[in-house]
């Protein structure tokens, strides 16, 4: 089945079952949310991998009541930006970039670091937006690499953040969740969504050739 | 090769060679983009694809002049997101529903209505980012189905959105841009990025597990 056919065949899987995932699947999902380009290379958050039951549990009496799939999902991935990047944060990137990439030269470097710290001079609000639009590039290489593995996933908004946030702690990170992503086995029998037709504008509609 | 593989292959390119993609190929990264979930359905986009010599030339030099892959990319996208949800836009919306999924009770999509309603009922600002968000889920979508279909890109937001969208007219249209994303055939001599090993966190450094 090419790529395209299981992304048209995948959807928001709002029931799932408890039973796990396939360790490889996981891993490959997993994998290509590391793979996942972002704004200066920066991947400017943290992803919490929950498979502990007690927890799925209390995420979803406590911040997404609403999301029935988040006790039964095999893991739920929380998406947590960086709430400011701090010198700390820039040299740990720029010792990775160092060690990958030792034949740039010195002089490039800095000069690409003072670019970056010329970028960042903005407001928290305005640096924590930006950070979650590149969370929201790994969900998209998240949802791809599931629906390639034929994986039910759902990427879930509908929760409230700061109960999430407070729960894990994340603000004494200097972390904030902006999604979370539910990947597991769908459950045939509850799980309307999985029935219904893909609902997309058509490419008359969404494209506009110029 | 793998996905996963191929993932691990791609690069932003900074520089590609003016070579037109072949039909097939573009047509596959559009559609990867089309089936792109999105908070609620919406889709709260239009995406502009520039094939125009002349257009892309403009688009380098009046809103994005650090980016000399611009005027040498089969293709640049352009993610424009929605600056408001009228309600044309939700009824446009609705009536897609209605035609799709003609099983759905009536009450339950008016239900809907009323609770997008509800979550839409912030700043300009607020819904702006939301659907800049959205976009981004495509644009992942984008960059994973280029990399399988093996053909180069690059994400692009290193350019001036109020330049770009007044040389589209793209306000008057109730739109504003929130990143582009080239195509095409990287230039082999001049792309310095193509040797460059990627840099990328440890999985450890990525992902806790709960």
């Amino acid at each position: 089945m090419t790529l395209i056919a299981k992304l048209s065949k995948r959807y928001a899987s709002k029931q799932m079952n408890g039973k796990k995932l396939p360790q490889n699947k996981v891993d490959n999902i997993l994998e290509a949310i590391r793979l996942a380009p972002t704004s200066m290379g920066l991947q400017p958050f943290k992803i919490l991998v929950v498979e502990s039951q007690e927890i799925k549990n209390k995420i979803f009496e406590t911040a997404a009541p609403g999301q029935p799939q988040i006790p039964n999902a095999s893991q739920v991935l929380i998406f947590a930006c960086y709430r400011k990047v701090t010198d700390e944060i820039l040299d740990t990137y720029f010792d990775l970039i160092n060690k990958t990439r030792p034949m740039l030269a010195k002089e490039k470097v800095i000069a690409y670091r003072n670019m970056m710290n010329g970028l960042l001079n903005k407001t928290a609000d305005e640096n924590f937006q930006w950070a979650a639009r590149q969370a929201y590039i790994a969900l998209g290489f998240g949802l791809t690499a599931a629906a390639e593995q034929e994986v039910d996933s759902v990427p879930i908004e509908g929760y409230n953040p700061e109960a999430l946030d407070k729960l894990l702690n994340l603000h004494e990170r200097n972390l904030g969740s902006v999604c979370m992503f539910a990947i597991g086995f769908r459950n045939e029998e509850t799980d309307y969504n999985a029935r219904l037709p893909k609902v997309r504008k058509s490419t008359l509609d969404l494209f506009e050739f110029l």
